[in-house]
C-alpha cells in the first residue's frame, strides 16, 4: 500500500480512491518533534482511544472521518480535503495560554475558549485570529464558524464522558477536512497526546504533559486514562 | 505638575481633572526598550506629527484625546480610560506578520487587516484573538467591534493623505481608551514612531524601521515625511 504521509505520531497509507488506511506509531514527541519518546503499545493504545472518542461523538450527531478499525494498531478513515488549522478548544487556562498572558495553570475559564493554530511545522504553528485565516485563505467564513460550533460540541461531550471519570478535560486540540458535500468533518485523533486531562481529585496529569514535563511514567498515566473509560461502561 | 507616567517615547503630566499633558521626549526605543536611540527634536517632530493627523481625522468626523498643542514638545489631551490593547491596521505584509506566517514584506493585502495585541510589555505585546479578549475581559464586544470600525476609518483617511505624497502606508499601531460617555476614542499618538511608511517609487522606509534595522539616518527619514506633510498643504 502507498505511503501518502509519515508524521509524528502515525503513517497514512492510501487504501482507496475515497479511504485512507492511518497507522498510529509507537513514537511520543513534544516541542515540536525536538524532543523524542516512544512506549510499546502507544500505538494501539491511541488508535483505541480515538475510535472510542470517534464511535461517542457519532452517537451524539458529531461526524468524524473514522470508518472502522483494522489490525491494532490502524484504523480505515475518510479521505477529506484538510483545513491548514490546528483547533484549540480550552475549558481551564494551562500550557501555552498560562504562558502567554502570565496566567496560573488550572484557573477555569468563565465560557470555553476556541482558538486555531496555523498548522505548519516549520513556523512552529503560529496563533492566528479569525481575520488572518480570511486574509490568507486558510478558511472560508462559514469553515470558521461551523469549526467553532464542532469544536464546541466536541468539548461537551468529552466533558461529560471525562466528567464521568473523575477527570477534568482541561484542554484539547482537534483538526477538520472538508469532504465533498463541502461539509467540515473532524479528522485526524483525539488522544492522550491531543488532550490534557487531569484527575478531578490530586489534580494528577495523565496526558502528554506527563512526557512533555518529565512528570512521571507516560504510559502508566495513558493507561489509567483508558481503563478508567473502559471500565465504567 | 505632577508625573502620572512615563513611557519610552512620552511623559504623561495631570493637568486638571479631566485633562492630561503629554511630554514628547527625543528618546527612540525599539524590540521592546532593548534598543535605545534618540535624536535632538524628535519630540517635536512626533508632537508635530501627531497633532497634524489628530486634526486631518477630526476634519473626518473621528474622534482623538488631542485637545490643543503646548510649547515645542507638549499636547493636551483629554484624560480616558485606557484598554489595554494596541490595534495593528495592516494594507502590506511587513514586520512581525511577515516573520509570523513566513510571508514576503511589501506584499499587498486584499483588504486591510485589523489585528489586537495585548499591552504588557512584560509579556511581550501577545497578538490575541477576538475571543481571548472577551475571555479576559480586556474588552466588550461593542468595543471590539468599534475598536475595528475606527481603526478601518482612520486607515482611509491615512491611506488617503499619505498616497498624496507618494508615501504608502504598509501598518501602523493606535491605542484606544474610552470615554466618560462610554465611547471609544483615539488616544496615544500617531507618528513615524507607529507607522510603516514605504517611499511609493523607491520602497525606501520612512519610519522606525530605519533606526530598528539600521537602515540609515533615522532622523532624515522622519524629516522626509514631515516635510512632504507639510509642503502639500
Amino acid at each position: 500500500m502507498k505511503l501518502v504521509y509519515e508524521g509524528k505520531a502515525k503513517k497514512v497509507f492510501e487504501q482507496t480512491d475515497h479511504l485512507y488506511l492511518l497507522e498510529f506509531k509507537d513514537s511520543l514527541t513534544a516541542f515540536n518533534a525536538q524532543k523524542l519518546g516512544s512506549f510499546s503499545g502507544k500505538g494501539e493504545l491511541n488508535r483505541n482511544f480515538a475510535s472510542f472518542v470517534f464511535r461517542k461523538l457519532r452517537e451524539q450527531g458529531i461526524p468524524s472521518h473514522w470508518v472502522e478499525d483494522v489490525d491494532q494498531t490502524k484504523m480505515i478513515v475518510q479521505k477529506l480535503s484538510m483545513l491548514p488549522c490546528e483547533v484549540v478548544v480550552r475549558n481551564f487556562i494551562a500550557g501555552s495560554l498560562a504562558k502567554k498572558f502570565g496566567l496560573p495553570e488550572g484557573e477555569k475559564l468563565q465560557q470555553p475558549l476556541v482558538e486555531f493554530y496555523y498548522k505548519k511545522d516549520e513556523l512552529n504553528d503560529p496563533f492566528m485570529s479569525e481575520d488572518q485565516m480570511l486574509s490568507f485563505g486558510f478558511a472560508t467564513e462559514k469553515q470558521i464558524r461551523e469549526m467553532k460550533q464542532a469544536g464546541l460540541k466536541i468539548n461537551q461531550v468529552m466533558k461529560d464522558l471525562f466528567n464521568q471519570i473523575k477527570i477534568d478535560l482541561i484542554d484539547f486540540k482537534v483538526e477538520f477536512g472538508v469532504d465533498l458535500k463541502n461539509e467540515i468533518v473532524l479528522a485526524d485523533e483525539i488522544s492522550p497526546d491531543s488532550c490534557r486531562l487531569w484527575d478531578q481529585a490530586t489534580k494528577q496529569k495523565l496526558d502528554k504533559d506527563v512526557f512533555r514535563r518529565d512528570l512521571g511514567n507516560v504510559q502508566t498515566a495513558y493507561e489509567e486514562v483508558w481503563n478508567r473509560l473502559t471500565q465504567q461502561g
